[in-house]
């Protein structure tokens, strides 16, 4: 099929279509990362609504064409909608991301991350440390920060992929996608993207934008998603060398990086 | 009265009097517009005070000169605070806002904002979607973005002035205003506003600051609330020409632009 | 000690190690701080972690290096957290800073600061109608700004420290602290600070920062937070003139202000 071909699947293509499809997500997320989220979302050409309420997050995860689902500062209420969330989700066949901020920091974080794992995620997407915990095994994170590097975790993703039958992607430095069978590396961004807050947070809202434009391709969905961000984030380097200028131009440049200055900038390279 | 004659109550004449009154908001907002809300009413020239809990709500409404309300990411606390402040500020005759957000969306936001109405707003801000859905008619929107044009829900927004007794301001490309009796266009802006998240929750809270600063005239509150969003706004997008860059831009202009250029850019025409 | 001559001791030198050492800082701030808190941090060179909720706010606490405590949007849950993980803190030994936002506004806010005294915080930082009202004295602060000058709230701050056995900072135009022995004044900043809403609220957990690099230099460690941004914001206001690329300019200085230039450009004298 022509939607199959190599070239309809890169980057750039499906930049271009959810930029034409400007997919309706549903975000439960952090407050830190609420903001700066929905701008990221807004930027890179899809609609955002942050809904988490256990009242209606259910009844909204039937409207959106994906969730995200991100316990960066997790609570009970904020829980309790991610479940049933997910729960509505999973069971309409929609694609739903899971971000595990810092689920290894407390016993809180990690019985709220085994109980959302139950509800079949599409797609993870974590630092190194959660990633290389959330397969069981010993990591070196502080805080929300990953203590590792992404090939020290690209094991354990594998292992994370194939478990839960999932897409799983480790950013950092040198990002690394795998599906379990098929495993990429995406090159490119900026040493200021960590001086940002959130902005990893950010990318996992941005799977869940590709995700629901391509819902059958979950792992040429995160792919792109990476790749938006590494050349975003690559060529606002050239032009912004601080944390505050840089935001600003990263989210100039998620509106403003056509589709072939994707393909041109990002590396994806076998891995 | 000098204070009634037209020249006074233009948008430049009543920016400069919200200006030297400075006078405190309550905002009762949602998680993704709380600190760009805040930012904006700082610059515009108003003080802005988040305080939602039920625990202090209500007594807080006395203390301020206006309340805003804004069911974004709706949740029980924050909607037993709304109600609280809304029924004291009611009650005490201070000026109250109300912003709908996606209320059409699920059952959960159809009943808060039922409830919130009761408390008689003085004035509803919404986009096109949410004021014909209000309105009781059928709309179009997907989540927070309006699905219609600001034109098709002129008529909603008169029948709902009439019903309610209030202010309804449709804001979007050519934003609507009217209390039922009189109604004007407001024109202005930029095509890059609806790509900066929660602009128009920032602009139901400035709204707020205006209303302060004129409780008795809340139809020319609400005039020059959008006058100054559409004269900085299209000021702004001459200066910047993507999202990150023209937020910046924006706020600076809502601190910058004189009286006399809101009123010289800003277009306020009869509806 | 070497540690402890005036050299060592200077501010510049401060954020060096602060920089060095890049301590994790647990933040249980407000709605509209969080997101410029956590890019205040990360700009300055500590790693903030925002995480409030009962179920893991006194687990963290044992985790992080300091805790910081913001009481601008309370509510039960949150004052849950802060008083678990402030006791916490205080039984580990470790520093913590108490911003006690508007805590005269209501009822509510000001049995909250009491009960969070209890646990002895070790920095208290607020502006003067917050520190003049908290040692019980009579203050004409509105909403959240302050209606009184530092110089009229030197000796509240030096009644509140020897009281409690804390730093107590008083910010303004012209920044006091004490520990109710010795005492200073740090000047620069811009008075376009006031307008970017949350960077009091930000420095609070700057000086969480600097406290969890030096926990028994507490009075210094709060100068040192105090000239860092009164350097960085004379420094943006030299090339930013409008509250929205202030901010933007101020977090970039943030990062790039070296320790000298804080030391040349922040004026620290003896009160």
């Amino acid at each position: 099929m022509a939607d199959d071909s190599a070239q309809s699947l890169k980057p750039g293509a499906l930049l271009a279509a959810m930029r034409q499809k400007n997919p309706l997500v549903q975000n439960i997320t952090n407050f830190v990362a609420m903001n700066i989220a929905a701008n990221v979302m807004l930027a890179a050409g899809a609609s955002p609504a942050m809904v988490h309420s256990p009242e209606e997050a259910a009844e909204f995860a039937g409207i959106a064409a994906a969730l995200t689902v991100n316990i960066g500062t997790l609570s009970p209420d904020f829980f309790d909608g991610m479940k049933q969330a997910a729960e509505a989700a999973s069971e309409a066949g929609k694609p739903w991301i899971l971000d595990p901020v810092a689920h290894f920091a407390t016993a809180y974080r990690r019985a709220a991350v085994s109980a959302l794992l139950e509800h079949r995620p599409t797609v993870i997407r974590g630092n190194a440390s959660e990633i290389i915990t959330l397969a069981g095994e010993h990591a070196s994170g502080q805080g929300v920060d990953s203590g590792d590097s992404v090939a020290s975790a690209q094991a354990a993703a594998r292992a994370l992929a194939i478990r839960h039958g999932c897409v799983v992607a480790v950013t950092g430095e040198r990002d690394f996608v795998t599906d379990g069978h098929r495993a990429v590396h995406v090159l490119g961004g900026s040493a200021l993207m960590p001086k940002v807050t959130a902005l990893g947070c950010s990318l996992t809202c941005v799977i869940g934008g590709f995700a629901a434009t391509m819902p059958d391709k979950p792992f040429e969905a995160t792919v792109a998603a990476l790749a938006l961000f590494a050349s975003a984030g690559e060529l606002a380097g050239r032009d912004a060398h601080a944390p505050g200028s840089f935001a600003v131009r990263f989210l100039d440049l998620l509106a403003e990086v056509t589709p072939d200055a994707v393909d041109a900038v990002a590396r994806v390279i076998p891995a």
